[in-house]
């Protein structure tokens, strides 16, 4: 659905300071590109000045037209005539133009803005975007690999790969009997289940005995060198998160990811109280109630947001620096859904954040690499930087067009053995 | 932006009590008009039961095709196949289908399905919806008007008129000097303004010294009968929140609304811990983590979300009950950016809640009306319910169609004297 | 005092990312100079790269040789061969070094590198500071200026000839019958003072009764236009801090400025919870236990530290942005005693903060202007910036020397009418 | 640099009580002096009283020629002429007499005063300082002594010689494979490190290992009798500081000292609500917002301030008495950057205070005590006290000039595996 007519009416009322000298932004579009299957959402603005262009990670795959539509129909026609200098006052501007904000729509279009913003103006300067930000705090930036199987030997075994591989960090995600988890297949079904309802259902205490024995298997198997996390995917009750987290305690993890789901945060106060196992949070926020009182009362380790579904790099950077200030680390989301120029802004982040923690890891899959030049290089378990200006990677649109947006798969959400719905 | 080809995948799994032999979703379809100029969002649901549908409102006026596209793109895929009458459990099973979840845009779209669903329950049952929600609390349902002048003598004479129509409840706006204000016409500037910047801009603390003496002035001039409203819409600093709060004491308002912005929230601590002024506030919340410790601490007196923005009749009932045991009343948000569809789910709440507080009034234009045919009627200052089954309102999609989408007009932000953003 | 012999011992250790290829600093020196008689610290950082250098306030006047004793005989040789890009890893490398951190000594020294390199990078950048923090935020820094008297009329007086002059916020002090008052002169005493102890003493009751004469005298003379600030300067007992704020509270000012010592903050909670009245505090502040707490809880509306005393740009940018995140505003501390090059810093962080409050006046003596060429200017009560790469402020390093460091003044204590000594 | 001119300008204004007769301070001087290599500062007071000086410890090692500079440019001035008897009217007025206020360089500068005029103030009355603070509640001071090895083998060995030497108090710092630690020596690697970045790198979660491997060796070892302490000296992150002192609660340590570095000191919280380990903290603090809190909830069990950190023995005295009030115990810094007066203020707290704890011992190098003669004498693991007047201690100046001050030795901070700094 379109509005009625081709063109787009320009709105955008100049801010007192402009000059009429300076550089403009002439388009803004949003390209949904699906090279590995995925749909990938880049915004690119354009300017007046010939060859200059930005680049922005606007990436909610699972709604990526909606967010298209935002951006083109509704920030464009904002945009268009203004200085791309003027991050702050456009991502000000912006937020509030709809009047209702938040959301990972409207944040995810906000952030290709703004990623591309940044992008300009670091190809403005001269300079990549950490240095924008305060040059780099590091050589190259730690990942965390992630390992799976359908029980705690699979694991290890997956988990020595990664270790001779030059990682030091894994995930460890181990299928639950009878039933899937997250992140890891199923295990086989050991014994015939109590109930004829509960065929393929999702169980959350045979997920906790069974999670609490990879991690007594692991340690055991693997010693004490490599750095072990497990992402609980918010699927238990929070009663039972914070027994989880205490329960792993003895395995003393790097970090267990998202015990509890965003409508559930204040539980982190239970569980904080509770247990030292390090807890990292924060992939699914979009709104600053959520990590604002995580931060000032230090209800998590690491934050672990997803940079363009809280907004872009402007966001992510303030919200880094609070965290420095109150003790918290980063670890920001970067799956196969962040589009490698998401991963750029990760990157940029990473090196310039004295109080970074780790970042995830992502293989780019050759066709990705293909369709973003100038992709992020990966070596010896960390990411490398590179002095390209601005984010440094760029969007073949020829190539981009060959793999155009797949409709969602089909997503079958985990019940539990009564029928009831669980939390992803 | 379209998905590639044009048949819906249709990718929803039957929950485990599904039986073959019940009534089934066969479509999902949001319409946008703007019969007023306004963008109305409105979606429906056809079912397999001839001449059973559902009609619900998902109206984002500001970001109407986004909802659109996740209404359609998205949510109806997962929708097909579904039996209408497992509200909750579908309302639960969309909320996390994007994983991503809460915001204008995702919820308007949720309340959009969820009304639908509410309204062919009830065509099912014979009985209208408030019904369902335990039967109705009251006659009919006192509203709220909108007075607003260049100065007090205009809003008295306006308050004035309403009392004569029948109301008892208006909200008072009055223009401050030399620049305009929000929901009231601008004042004449009665001297020349300090500094060269600042010809339009927007003051604070001027806006707060003639709200104050616009209500000093009415309760003078109207006496203490009539219950006063004023609404900040946000634009004032927290702590002159506060300030402006305790400002009004005297005047013994009905409530101040929107005192602070979405970001701002804690401030209401000090703000209660300050005055007596009752404190409505909501109409942005989207998210729980807004909604939830303003009930539980009892931070505002009413609540007053837009019904759609946080996702249909499901959520907002819950919340209504939930205000109930901690004694907090309802003010849902009722202006022209919500459909009749969605104003008769007000009406819905409003007569079945025992906590009930006001109701903002809304005058449909007369093309509204027509495309909206059974828009709850007016009479006295009260909005009176109808008997008829589900929400009691239909569509006219052929006269809908006469009126499509309009682009949204120009938004100036408001700015202070230095040209700083001033948020709306 | 000088280590023994003359050459410095240079030991630093390249971090590991060191390219052999970068720009690297060849030297740091302080240059202390007192052109309008109050000794300025200014640091200069110099680079192998012809022509590049950068300079940085590090203004703690009173104790200006203590700083340029640690910025050349404990920072220089941490920093000759240094990469000027890398300003988060030398700021944090910096902070730690001396083991023992923070404390106006240390964080001006600090702040002297800070800037540098911030200096460095815009150069390097071709961007004003402001663009690399984001861009601008505002047309122009609107500006608080300083108006005293012996008697309120005396201070009606000046301010309207700084209303005349453009301004529209001006902090008000006046003096006390018998003895003076921080920024104003002394009153005639009107009446023998009770006991020979009290010849020239301080009062705090006498002070708090006639500060609050002053500002209802003030109101009823000019009216509401003019934002009203007070200083109070830590002269008063915290318990009567909270008593002066409720009793300033109807006269509306826009803060009241250091109600308590920074011994005493944790008061503030109290003074939150009984009074209204807006507050500034933080000129005196060193380290984050001091202005952590006060942002988390929101205990003041107005950050105001003396950037280079809480270690430059670096610190206050990230403290800027948190208090964005809690709504509180800056009000960046701004005399004499900050160095041009201080100013253009203030300036920066002014523009590019969203949340920006209120900056401090400061007219510059010519003799400044002489010595630091590219000094802001002042023009209708703003202070405008340039487009001048980095801070924008060059040193006349021959012109400084004219101006050597002067002794420090005749400092005299306030003391009570008992003798006893009364915080500044 | 100095100021313009050899003259320094007095201009101390009296109290208003003192009389002409009294005692006057003629001279204020900083001596830095080396002997055994590292910087001491000490302050000598003069006075008209033929004979009479005193001596204060002003030791920040790191910073020596800043404090020095401190003392003599800032400090001398508002000295001269003023009562030597006025300690707490002086600490307080020379406190805010440079406005900024705390901070090493100032506090240890205020120290050096502080001390030399107790040392004058007990010659004057003819007995040690202890005596002045209410006598001695102690025969003699125990001592904490330093042990430290390549593994816990040789941790162990060295711990059973200090027993044998009297001692029964002993901390243990053992190496962490492939890289230094605090106060050890490195341990072998015994495997290659996982990644190449890491050669020499610091690594948190081995030395958490390792330390927790320790102690479980040493109490298998050396059984129960001996007190153990450990010195986390910051190198850890606040989470796992928290999980750390859980490990070692089994083996009971005397204390875990400083968990935290002073930027995360809420985190002291956290750590109290999950473990019992006692904690001492505190040789970094410079600031009452640092220590006040940490007393008045009892967020640790010894206080550990550097003594002129604080500012000096009045300072340091009062925070003693308020521990006393709320349980907490005194630990003295007192190492080898405290000079020997220093460590005689230590010993006349340790004496004279209830709420002693233990006091840290330090071997002082011959050449130490040819400088100081009439050092503190330790014997059977204690720190035995003298009868002389004052703190007993004297300076031998023309032997301190044969050991001038040197210049800061090359500091290499601890980078974590990826480059990142790690704070000491």
């Amino acid at each position: 659905m379109r509005h009625n007519g081709t063109e787009v009416t320009v709105y955008t009322t100049e801010p007192p300071w402009a000059a009429p000298s300076g550089t403009r932004i002439t388009g803004v579009r949003a390209v949904v590109t699906a090279p590995a299957g995925t749909n990938l959402v880049v915004v690119r603005v354009d300017t007046d000045d010939p060859g200059l262009y930005g680049l922005g990670c606007a990436t909610f795959t699972q709604r990526a037209l909606a967010v298209a539509t935002a951006v083109e129909e509704y920030l464009a026609p904002q945009l268009i005539g203004r200085d791309p200098a003027d991050i702050t006052d456009i991502a000000g501007t912006l937020h509030v133009s709809g009047y209702w904000r938040f959301g990972p729509v409207l944040n995810n279009a906000l952030s290709g803005v703004d990623m591309a913003l940044w992008d300009i103006k670091g190809k403005q300067a001269g300079l990549p975007v950490w240095q924008l930000l305060g040059g780099r705090c590091r050589t190259a930036v730690p990942l965390y690999s992630h390992a799976a199987g359908r029980d705690a030997a699979e694991v290890a075994d997956e988990v020595r790969e990664h270790l001779a591989a030059g990682y030091r960090y894994v995930r460890c995600q181990v299928g639950v009997p009878g039933a899937g988890t997250y992140g890891a297949p199923s295990a086989d079904a050991t014994a015939p289940r109590s109930t004829p309802l509960a065929a393929n259902a999702w169980d959350p205490a045979a997920y906790r005995r069974t999670v609490t024995g990879l991690f007594d298997s692991l340690r055991q198997d693997l010693g004490d060198e490599v750095e072990l996390i497990h992402d609980v995917h918010e699927r238990v009750h929070p009663t039972d998160a914070v027994g989880l987290a205490q329960d792993l305690e003895p395995y003393r993890l790097f970090y267990l990811e998202d015990p509890v789901a965003p409508e559930d945060l204040d539980w982190l106060r239970r569980l904080r109280a509770r247990t030292s196992t390090p807890i990292a949070i924060g992939e699914l926020f979009t709104h600053p109630a959520e990590y604002r009182p995580l931060v000032a009362e230090r209800l998590c380790d690491f934050v672990r947001v997803h940079v363009s579904a809280i907004g872009g790099i402007t966001p992510a950077w303030r919200l880094a620096t609070t965290c420095d200030l109150f003790g918290v680390r980063t670890a920001w989301h970067g799956p196969g859904d962040v589009s490698p120029v998401g991963h750029a802004a990760n990157l940029a982040l990473d090196l310039a954040s004295p109080n970074f923690g780790i970042q995830e890891q992502h293989l780019f899959d050759p066709r990705v690499r293909e369709v973003f030049p100038g992709c992020p290089e990966i070596r010896d378990g960390h990411l490398w930087p590179s002095d390209a200006p601005g984010l440094g990677v760029d969007l073949d649109e020829r190539r981009a067009a060959e793999y155009p947006p797949v409709a969602p798969g089909a997503w079958t959400p985990p019940r539990r053995t009564d029928g009831a719905l669980q939390r992803p």
